[in-house]
């Protein structure tokens, strides 16, 4: 058991670096086509190739690391998101996604402030989700005749309106794929007013006890006062002690 | 007045399952025509019988429930929403809630974690609520001639737009029926995004008071070194015991 | 100055229960010509003449107020809004507002629990500003050919819409008077959620606090580990001070 | 070095109300032909040429600063925005912004209240934002032959909408400029949200700590006995040390 924890972490560490770049060309493979529909097919079918290839690695990935790890029902259960991408070809545009595993990089910057880490967490991720779900959106909803998203900054628009709750109803998806997607954009973006709130809220909360009167305060002053008297008492008690040292002595 | 409440936890403890499996009956019974309009005319009649029993049932059990009830009417204030959904034949609908009765499992599982506990049941009222409005706009909406909601995927498609009050307005409930299922999703859109919000910030207010120095930091730390002095007293005093429990020897 | 506050306290104690019946009938009298447009001229005449009298009111009480304040600027200040709605004939439906009186008499039958006491306010509050704003929506934009509220349904459905930030685009005030009570709707559409919001979370922090092992705990063990010390440091200075009453008499 | 911060706290003193008045200035000059398109050319002009000269002001003043700075990368990241609004000329109507040094203001008057000061903030930066926005909005979207934002009542309405997130979508910007402003509005309304919802949780959970019993107020009740028992001890000792001190004059 040990022995394949430790071979896990190993793996982990050599494929970190990899797998990040692979996130990183996946996107560039997907998003090419979507965006430049004019370039020629060659580069199309080298995008096509590429997207199967690195999804290719990221099964092997994932199996290499279910193969490693020392309980399986676990790991299932806490990868069921990669498993998820991995089998459904539905939910394809999902694994633009795996673009996320770039924000780890903010574990090396970040200091111990976790209010930064966790703003930092929130502005980069909801950057990349927006990005995926306008160019998922885009290659779903192009062709269709009845469809208001034909390029990417009415995608983008799309996918902003939506996350922020807006919902103005001028640019809305009509298939059912893109409705699958913007059902995971509302969702996240539930998640990411609750954040801001949380945030912003947490920093009120910290902010305003520390600057007025509480209870906490109180209790600190009963302290200090506390520890005068111990004090006092100390010394009371040395004194005493002084005196039963050279009380015999006199006697 | 003990006796009749001993009655009640009796019969609650015996009814909870039936009445969990009829609830899920009741949807099952409910559902199936709407969604699947082209089944036999029998078994849409089998299921009118089956919804029509299920009520009875749910209505005997509130008349047992309100006889053995020690105050009558603080029982009718507590169970409002189960007298609302009996006797009112227009939030029929709302009669499929019940299924909500099956979250109860989840109190057997979860342990302490109250948050964890928490969001288990927001994630599974969520569904629930989401499938029944689904469920119930669909029945209401689906013949009206100049209404969107036509099919199920539409009709949830509608739900979340609303819930997640974004609303973007392509499908908008346009019977007085559809509307008021409308306001009691807007009513628990509300109260979601509320909870998704507290959840996320009073565990970011609990992070954030971890990691960072606070007052209360400070009073730990100065108890700690309190605890200290009070030790050192006490080994102080007793030293000064001994030495008077020798001295009148020595004498 | 202490005799006119005195009296001030006197007036408003008097003119309490009235002002809150005026409040009441005016509401009636503003909302019976509304709802039903149909009723015979002679009772549209008596209502339009019940509505002034009790503005007359209004503007009376204010005038008596403002004439027995100790500090006159600070009372415009504190009672701005009672003057906007008694100067501007504009904002007419707001006055419906000083419904919100009889909200006071929560303050009777409340407890010390402050959330309940919140909570109360919050859904009396909500339900007297949607039956005003919808009341006044109806009023304004009903016999505008573009308008899309045409009775006090869909006038509830629109108020309902856009106090929860769904905002379906369905019903959409068109005049503007009709666009500035749908601003001051939105506003307190904020309010509401951010009410809600703070109940769920202040309720969530609370909870959490109570189970989770958090600072404050630790803080309590060390304070009763502190005070058993304390206790034993007692019986030992007692004992020492026996010893120390019967040493003598054994010399 | 630190003559290079003394200089620039001294510009920054001298140039504060100047620039505050700039601000305003740039304001009119920006919004007099929006609002009043029909104005001559003559103040058309003559307000083009004030736009540009407080620009060149701006520009100006953040080059002297960025000259004085300490750390002039640490500037450049400080003072994102002064440099964005002041390049990017897309993002013109943003300089309205500058406006937002008006607020400075309340710092003088603000007491100790940090949420009486952030409620004047943010009502005060809403203000001027939602009407910068439907300025800006107006100049980029008047012209347009498809949108249905045409004067500033129609402007300021979908700002509205816009920030409290209700969307109706029935005043929707067409263009990609507007768009832009859209998007930056959508942030600062998420943003809004969370600060009003931050502001009212925060006053509820220290409110409802304050009147509910809790761990701390135990805290402070044991303190308060532990205290009493010290101060005793403390007497104990002090009798036992007079004791000492006459007894070995009985002696």
């Amino acid at each position: 058991m040990e022995r394949s924890l430790e071979k896990q972490k190993k793996w982990e560490q050599r494929t970190d670096l990899p797998l990040m770049l692979a996130a990183v060309a996946f996107f560039v493979a997907y998003a090419l086509p979507v965006l430049k529909p004019e370039i020629p097919a060659f580069w199309v079918e080298v995008c096509d190739w590429a997207q199967i290839i690195i999804w290719a690695m990221f099964i092997i990935d994932y199996l290499v690391r279910f193969s490693l790890a020392p309980h399986r029902r676990e790991f299932i259960v806490n990868n069921w998101f990669d498993l998820l991408i991995i089998t459904l070809p539905m939910l394809r545009p999902l694994r633009l996604l795996r673009l996320l595993t770039v924000l780890r990089m903010f574990d090396r910057h970040a200091g111990n402030a976790l209010r930064g880490k966790v703003t930092s967490y929130t502005i980069g991720t909801t950057l990349i989700v927006l990005v995926t779900a306008a160019i998922g959106i885009l290659e779903i909803e192009r062709k269709l005749p009845d469809s208001q998203i034909k390029d990417f900054s009415a995608a983008l628009w799309w996918a902003i309106t939506t996350v922020t709750t807006v919902g103005y109803g001028d640019t809305v998806p009509v298939s059912e794929s893109g409705r699958f997607l913007a059902i995971a954009l509302m969702i996240f973006g539930i998640a990411l007013l609750g954040l801001v709130t949380g945030l912003l809220s947490s920093y009120l909360v910290e902010k305003v006890s520390e600057t007025e009167d509480k209870t906490e305060y109180k209790i600190l002053k009963q302290l200090e006062a506390q520890n005068q008297e111990l004090k006092r008492l100390s010394e009371e008690v040395r004194y005493l002690r002084e005196q039963l040292a050279t009380a015999p002595t006199k006697e």
